[in-house]
Order: C-alpha cells, then structure tokens, then sequence
C-alpha cells in the first residue's frame, strides 16, 4: 500500500508531532500480533506512506531509518489507522523473517507470569550468528 | 491481574525510561484490537501492576492519571509484554464501555482508504451528551 506525494501531505495534516515525533505501533498485517514500537518524525511518516516500506527516526543515532535496511528484514505496508490525538499511528506490515533484533518474530517477547518476566517466543534467527562483528543492533536495522 | 509491591519492583528493573516516561500500547484482552496508546512513568506502572488498574503519566496535565476516574470507563489488567529495549509495554485490559474520549471503543478509529482518513467504527456513546460542561477531555478520564 502506497500513497502519492499530495495525499501524504494532505494525510499528515491529521498528525500531531510532538518534539518533532508521532509513535508508531506496528502489528502483523493478518496474525494483528504487535511487532514492534517505534518513533517517526514528518519525513518518516511520508517515505512510509509514498514508498509503501517502513521508515523510523532512530533517536539514539539521529537519522532516518528504513527498517531492514542492513538486516533485510523489511516491512511492507498493508493498512494505517490514526488514532484520536494524531500522535500515535498503528501501521499493518507484512514482515520480512522477524522483527526484533534479538532474533524474535515481535519485540514483545516477554510476558508476565508468576510475578517475572517469561520469554514465550521461540527466535526465528540468532542474531550472534547472522551479524558477526556488525555490532550489537544491526540485526534491528 | 496484580502483583505484590515488591514483585512490582523486580519487574520495573528491566524497564528503561527515557526522559522518565515509556510507552504503553493498550490492547482489548479478547479482541487484540488496539484500544490507545499512552505514557507511563514509574508509579503509573507500579500502580497499574499493584492495582490491576491501568494508570498513566498525563504529559499534557503533569500528573497521574486512573483511566476512568471521571469517566468510569476503567481497564482492568489481565495481561502484560515487555518489549526487547524495556521502553515499551504491551497490556491487555479488559475495557469498560470504550476507551477513547470521542466515544468509540478504541481511539484508533480513522484508518487509510482510498488516500484519506475514513472513520471506519462506530461509537458507544455521544461524549457531548456525557460529559456536559465537564471539559472536553472528561470522557478520557
């Protein structure tokens, strides 16, 4: 799914940015199992809407991001919904492998069970295999 | 669902707040549909895991929050994920009447079609006949 450049500047229009970002929620297009969550800024938002490929503003390393860029593991969007404030987006992906960079399908690995923190997903990769001296987070990129 | 004071602050070891705040996706427990999303600061989290009650961190009033407390549309806990950074939760509630202050269940109530927001629910109830005169964000509370 993919917009053109005008109707992405009309739909933004909707957005409320706050310091600069909406937070964008992101769920497996058929299973709606949350993936991840991440932040946007105004040019984010659009690469997504118009290139129909996931894009986040990185703020630990300050630049936009096209998620699978280094891993591959590429999201292809198949439906938005904007919530009430404008500040918060849940995007429908089609997820490539997985999304998390420890090796996991969702990010939201842990559950909470008898009072701890249980790890309830099996990893679809191992990240120490697949980014051998790539650094600790290229498997999220 | 709750836990034990200081079950709660075991849990809250792995989170990571960033500026004092982390993100919580809220989810209906049967549905998995997206309710809200909204922050959190520690004793929102400790109260909402305490409690079984979600609580939040109000960014725009500076102070905690009980969803519900004016309106009585509570959330009770019935699930909770961790997301791999620590900085994102992941609750299942079961919600009374709706959650969203316009008056639909789930403030994710526009989505993408045909290049524009379409509102694609229908709401529970009229927020202009509940909340008269009570501000307009009373039914969010």
């Amino acid at each position: 799914m993919r917009v053109s450049e005008s109707e992405a500047r009309e739909l933004l229009r909707s957005l409320k940015f706050r310091d600069g970002l909406v937070t964008a929620v992101v769920r497996d297009w058929r299973s709606k199992e949350i993936l991840m969550v991440a932040h946007q800024n105004r040019e984010a938002v659009m690469k997504t809407l118009t290139t129909g490929l996931m894009h986040y503003w990185s703020v630990s390393r300050g630049r936009l991001w096209l998620k699978g860029e280094t891993s591959g593991h590429l999201q292809a969007l198949r439906g938005v919904c904007l919530d009430c404030d404008g500040d918060s987006i849940l995007y429908d992906v089609q997820q490539k492998v997985a999304a998390c960079h420890e090796g996991y399908y969702s990010c939201f690995f842990r559950t909470l069970r008898g009072g701890r923190w249980v790890i309830f997903r099996k990893k679809k990769f191992e990240p120490s295999q697949k980014y051998k001296g790539e650094g600790v987070d290229a498997a999220a990129r």
